[in-house]
């Protein structure tokens, strides 16, 4: 099973590694990571740098694609050799899946067209104007594309590929291996959860506000 | 506030990218990727690559400590020159943290003797053997050492540390911000929770079996 997760500049390193820790972990597998060129690759907060160790040329029909999101997604959403790739690794895909605002990557590739998908919540109207029905869930599967909402939800979202894939056993036993039994100190972990004044000052500051 | 986080031949990627996403968002702090020699250093599975960009000599008194646990612990454990910078720059942090079996790295520095500790449920026992006295919780708080359960509990010690240092509120804003309202597709988490047979077999295939 070969699966290539799509690193970029300015992406969200958590975006990545949640499903990457989830999915290399399955028998048989391989994961990729791929980038327009090989090399170094800086996170959003730039003090992190991932490996690319193949070119998307390197790497034409993965069986799954993951699409992670962060700051660096703007520009990948006018990069027409990307979402060539996107598009032409997607028609022989088994799943195509993406985590955070990943979703509007697949969106301007045109995947997600009258489809229902999610995103990091700041950025549910830019997903609609993509064509896609924005749902508030954690993870949305349409066909074999499933998208995540922000940051964290790609282990949620791998967990359940797993189970896809390979059974509920193999997903449980790497649920039981990565110890994810959550227990944030807070629930503060979406809009409807956390205080209003918290809710009012990310919206503010976003980088999605008109 | 400078943060260090070690890394090392054989972590895991989680534990270090986990609480690395959620400390790099709390405000005037930076993030060093630490380890013996600056360069790229390779997780457990081998597919992914980190850049450490410096070197323990170049970071002497991090505020906070972070090390995370992974195959390549063991080494660590033997490692004088890496256990020295611990101890070292212990003595000087404000927080010593650990994610998975990096509590074993901390114990094999002398740190844990007497104290409650945690680490992956697979490791109590070696954990035992280092002095400490395991408690089968997600995070461990005993004076400024705080230790983390397996691989993903690291977010939640991530934020526990954020609340403790910089207050609730901005631990719940990056919560949110990294939209943390985690929803498991199953119970597994943990040895108390997930089925019998899955316990049974990781424990069986386990690298710390007797």
């Amino acid at each position: 099973m070969e699966i290539a997760i799509l690193l970029f500049d300015r992406f969200t390193a958590l975006d990545a590694v949640g499903p990457y820790e989830v999915l290399s972990r399955t028998p048989n597998s391989k994961v990729k990571f791929v980038a327009k060129e090989p090399g170094p690759i800086r996170d959003n907060i730039a003090s992190l740098e991932l490996t690319a160790e193949y070119s998307l040329a390197d790497v034409n029909s993965p069986e799954i694609i993951v699409v992670p999101g962060g700051p660096g997604q703007t520009a990948m959403m006018d990069d027409q050799y990307v979402l060539d790739w996107i598009r032409r690794a997607h028609k022989t895909s088994r799943w195509t899946t993406s985590v955070c605002t990943g979703s509007l990557i697949l969106g301007a590739a045109g995947l997600l067209k009258g489809l229902k998908a999610t995103s990091h919540w700041l950025a549910y109207d830019v997903l609609r104007s993509l064509g896609a029905e924005p749902v508030s869930e954690r993870v949305v599967i349409e066909g074999k594309i499933i998208t995540a909402a922000g940051v964290s939800a790609g282990i949620d979202m791998a967990l359940t590929l797993v189970s896809r894939v390979y059974g509920h056993g193999p997903a449980q036993a790497i649920q039981l291996g990565i110890e994810y039994d959550p227990q944030p100190p807070f629930d503060s972990g979406s809009p409807t959860k956390a205080r209003a004044e918290i809710v009012a000052r990310l919206r503010h500051q976003s980088r999605f506000r008109k």
